[in-house]
C-alpha cells in the first residue's frame, strides 16, 4: 500500500493521528430506476447506505439477513472501512442521516430531519437551501473527537446525481463521473441526467438548479464542509461523488461570500478510482477554484481466497463508505494490505 | 455614570477586561446634501470621520485647523471616545477606511480599496456583495488584541442612509431612526429617502436593493460582525446606525445560510439615543430575529464649565465616534463621569 498525491503522482499521505469517521447516510430514489447503479441488492437498493451504516458500525448488518451486494456478486466497499476499524481503530464512528428509508439498528446516528429525495428525472424536489444549510450547522457545530475528521458517504446512484449537479451548476462534465459498474449503462445514466436537466432554466439560481438535480448527500456534504474546514482538517472519503460536493461549495462562494478553506480538505479515494479509464477525477477538481489536497491509496486484492473481491482489481465498485480515505488512514498507521486483507476475508466467512 | 439594559432598564455592563477599538470612519456623498447633517463643518463634512479618525488616536487634527463641530458649535462626540481613552486605554485603537475622501495623517489606517460612496438620492452605487464580503474576511481576519472588540463608527448623514436601508430591506422603521439634529430637517431627509427607494424594485434581491440605498459602513459592519461574532465578543459602538448594521445582518441570514453569533453581540449607546424622544432604537432593535444584549450608558455635561458641551444633554448630536460604548467601557472600568468630564475640557482649552 502506497499513498500518492492525485496531481503530482509523487507519495502523500493523510494527516497523522486519529481521525473521526462520519457517514453521510443517503437515499436519493433515482436508484429505483432500474439498471442504473449496482451498489446494492437488486430491488433492495435504498437499503445500502442502512446496511453499509450497520456493518461499519458493528460489523453486522440487522435490517436484511445479507450484507449488500452487487448482482455480480462484489460486496460493498464498507468490508474495507471496518477492516480498517477493526485493525486501527476510528477515535469514533457515526453515522449521518440523511434521508434514509430505514433506520440502521444499532448506529449511533444523528438524524437531520431530512426525507428521502425524489428521482432526479422527475425533479428531485429538495430544498437545496435548506440541506445546505443543516450541513453548515453541524460543520460549525460537530465536536471533533480526534485530530481530523474522515467524512465518507453511501448513496447509491449518487454518480448520476453528481454529474446532473455538476452540469446544472454550468461545469462541462458529462463523461467525467464514476460509475459502480465496471460497464457503464450510460443509456439510462444519460437519459435521467437529461431528464433531470430539463427541470432547470437559465433564470434560477444555484440554489434552484440544484434543487432539481441534486441529492442530500452533495448537499449536506458541501454545507458541512464549508464551515468544518475552518475549525479542523476535513477527508472527503470518496472519489468523484465527493469532488462533486466540492465542486457545489466551490460555486455556492458567489451566494454564500464564503469559502472552503482549502488548505483544511483533502480528498481521499482508491487507486481504482484515481486510475479509472472511465472517468476523470482530476478534470473534475480541476475546475475548483483552487487546486486541492487529493490522494490515492494503492490496495489489492490480488491475494484474496475469497475469488470475488479479486473483482476491485478489474474495476467492479471502485469507492464508497469511505473506502479510499480509509485506506489511506491505514497506512499512515502502519497497517499492511495483507493484513486488511485477511480482516476482511474473516468477516466475510464470519457472516 | 450607570450602564442601563435598553430592553429591562436593568442595570448592566459591558464585559470586564480591556477592549480594542475600531473605527469604522466612512463617506457616504449622501451628506453632502444640503442640511441633511450637522455632523461636522458645513462645506466641509466629508472630512468629519478624518477627523475624528485623527482625533481619536493622537488627540490633534492634522487635516484642518480646528476639530468638527456642528453649526450650532457643539464639539463631535470623539471627544468622549479620546477621554476614555485616556483614562483608561483601550488595547488598541484602529481606523478602518471604508471609503474617506482624505486619509487621516499619523493614524493606524487599514485599507480595503473601498471608495466614498454616491449620494443615496442618485443610487449610492454601492457593489453591496463585495464591501459585505470584506466585512466577512476582515472579521474571520482581524486579531484581537484585548479580550473584546469595541467597533465604531463616523459617517456623516449615516441615520440617512441607515433609515433608507432599513426600509429597502422591507422593515416598517421609517419614523425610528436618530438624527445629530435636535431638530431634525424632516423634509430633506424624506425627499432624500424617497430618492433613494425609488432605485428599489420589488424583484431585486437584498444586496441589489442595498447597492443602492446604504453606504459602507452599514455594509461592511454587517459582514464584519456575521464572522467577527463567532470569533469573539463585539460590541457594536453606537445607536441607530448600528442597530441598521443589525438589521442588515440578520436580513442577509436566509441569503448566506449564516446568522449572527448574538449572544456574542452588544450593541452600546448613549442615554442620549437611548432616551430620544424623536427616534427609537428599541423598536429597530425589535425587529431582529433574536433579542439583542443592548446597553446604554447614562453622562452628563450638567457640570461642564464650557456651555456648548451641555448642548449634548439638550439632544443636540447624541452619539457617534463610539462614544456610548466608551461610556460603558469606563464604567466598567471605574471612571467616574466628572474625570471624564474634566478631560474633554482639558483637550478642548489645549486645542
Amino acid at each position: 500500500m502506497k499513498t500518492y498525491n492525485i496531481f503530482t503522482d509523487q507519495e502523500d499521505s493523510l494527516p497523522e493521528g486519529k481521525a473521526d469517521f462520519l457517514l453521510a447516510a443517503s437515499v436519493t430514489k433515482t436508484c429505483e430506476i432500474e439498471g442504473i447503479t449496482q451498489a446494492g441488492i437488486p430491488g433492495k437498493i435504498p437499503l445500502t447506505p442502512t446496511l453499509d451504516a450497520e456493518f461499519i458500525v458493528d460489523e453486522k448488518v440487522y435490517s436484511m439477513p445479507e450484507l449488500a451486494e452487487t448482482p455480480t456478486g462484489v460486496p460493498t466497499p464498507a468490508l474495507i472501512t471496518r477492516a480498517v476499524h477493526n485493525l486501527n481503530p476510528f477515535s469514533s464512528m457515526e453515522i449521518l442521516n440523511l434521508g434514509l428509508e430505514s433506520l440502521p439498528q444499532n448506529s449511533p446516528l444523528i438524524n437531520f430531519d431530512i426525507a428521502p429525495s425524489n428521482s432526479i428525472d422527475k425533479g428531485a424536489g429538495i430544498d437545496a437551501k435548506e440541506i445546505i444549510r443543516k450541513g453548515m450547522k453541524f460543520g460549525r457545530e460537530y465536536e471533533l473527537k480526534g485530530s481530523y475528521l474522515i467524512l465518507g458517504e453511501s448513496t447509491p446512484s449518487g454518480t448520476t446525481t453528481a454529474t446532473a449537479s455538476a452540469l446544472a451548476l454550468g461545469y462541462d462534465l458529462r463523461e467525467d463521473f464514476s460509475s459502480s459498474f465496471l460497464n457503464v449503462p450510460n443509456d439510462i445514466r444519460v437519459k435521467t441526467i437529461d431528464n433531470a436537466l430539463n427541470f432547470i432554466t437559465k433564470d434560477m439560481d444555484n440554489f434552484e438548479k440544484l434543487s432539481h438535480t441534486s441529492d442530500n448527500m452533495l448537499l449536506f456534504c458541501a454545507g458541512f464542509i464549508l464551515e468544518a474546514s475552518r475549525r479542523f482538517h476535513v477527508v472527503l472519503a470518496g472519489g468523484t461523488q465527493m469532488a462533486a460536493s466540492l465542486l457545489i461549495a466551490d460555486a455556492l462562494r458567489e451566494e454564500l461570500l464564503m469559502r472552503v478553506k482549502s488548505d483544511n480538505i483533502t480528498l481521499a479515494t482508491t487507486a481504482w478510482v484515481a486510475n479509472d479509464a472511465k472517468s476523470d477525477i482530476k478534470k473534475i477538481l480541476a475546475q475548483l477554484s483552487y487546486t486541492p489536497h487529493a490522494i490515492y491509496t494503492t490496495f489489492s486484492f490480488a491475494n484474496a481466497e475469497i475469488p470475488v473481491l479479486k473483482k476491485y482489481d478489474d474495476g467492479e465498485a471502485k469507492e464508497g463508505v469511505g473506502a479510499g480515505a480509509s485506506l489511506a488512514y491505514a497506512n499512515a498507521n502502519k497497517v499492511k494490505n495483507d493484513e486488511i486483507l485477511q480482516n476482511i476475508q474473516f468477516m466475510m466467512y464470519s457472516l
